[in-house]
């Protein structure tokens, strides 16, 4: 595998944002909140929902350890090729196990852990899609926080309870984090963020709260 | 899966430049020449070799048709998501089925395809990597071109046939399809073009011949 290494000139380093969390927790909504605050920027960026990448890459895998370990690892592959070509990357997946994130970190280099950690008890009153109910009653084995571990972060970038802070609150503490590790940092970036800061808050207080 | 619409001024369009043929065809090696003129051109590329791929995405998959066809399907997902965002790609796999290959092409649109296309009795003659004995002696089951098919394209963008010319030769062609499609042809690739060209042929006169 090789790759051109030249930058175009101005162009900043590019993260992958790693969003992890219980089933139900909001990853796919952050990360969908921080996506419209990438492209009110001008920024390049692919999201990578875990659902959507296992129907393309891991069809036929199980939620067992390995499967999952297998699932989580192609992510990181595909993230760390778009990354490293300058798009910037959000990973919205479950990805329970600690050493299996923080491969994927030591591979991708440029990793900023997005925790999105609202109590259990809030995914299993939210249970957006009837999951939790049928894991508790037996139904689905393997289910993470339930009948399978999750394992959350011990340093993780940044953390988002989003039973207490809104959407656009946490996706305002993404963008700080890749902010403060220069990821924003290229002049055409900071341009546009003057030029849209405003317009972008506006238009993402509104959307739903904690689904994904 | 939402992505970044936005696109760098003066970027142009990317292609998925998909090399396939028999086994010791020599499909890397021209996709290697490939990928140095677009280095030397400044232009981001990545190169997905089938056999890298397959230990990333595919690990386990078998050489049954379906099998392969899963494996070819992935490696489009991933050069389609690198593709829309301005990267170049190159693909080095033999692929050997018609209609996964245009399924590839109608998935990424933006799609050139290289028969890389010696007569299979130079490959056999080639034998880089001693499979085709192997095959032959019937010790490697469904082996392309000798117990499991190759079907040709019926119109592919760029033939090579790699007995016949020389690496540069092909690569040179390639580049020229890149180029009458429009694919290379923003302002600062024609500026390095023009500075480069020159030194990129000379670099590459001296590579080897059709091993991969």
């Amino acid at each position: 595998m090789s790759d051109g290494h030249s930058r175009a000139a101005g162009e900043g380093r590019a993260a992958v944002v790693w969003f992890t969390g219980l089933s139900g927790a909001g990853k796919s909504t952050l990360a969908e909140a921080v996506a419209a605050k990438l492209r009110g920027l001008g920024r390049r960026f692919e999201l990578l929902d875990g659902d959507v990448v296992r129907t393309h890459l891991s069809k036929g895998l199980s939620f067992s350890r390995e499967d999952r370990d297998i699932n989580v690892a192609r992510i990181a592959f595909v993230a760390h090729l778009l990354a490293r070509n300058g798009i910037t990357v959000l990973v919205a997946a479950i990805s329970p196990f600690r050493v299996t994130r923080d491969d994927a970190r030591a591979l991708i280099g440029d990793f900023v852990e997005v925790h999105v950690a609202p109590p259990l008890d809030e995914c299993i009153k939210r249970d957006v899609k009837g999951l939790y109910k049928r894991a508790i009653a037996g139904e689905i084995a393997q289910f993470t926080g339930i009948s399978d571990p999750y394992e959350p972060p011990l340093a993780a970038e940044v953390t988002v309870d989003t039973s207490a802070v809104s959407v656009d609150e946490g996706a305002r503490a993404v963008l700080s984090a890749l902010r403060e590790r220069g990821y924003l940092d290229d002049a055409a970036t900071a341009d546009a963020a003057a030029a849209t800061d405003e317009t972008q808050a506006a238009r993402i207080t509104g959307s739903e709260h904690g689904h994904e």
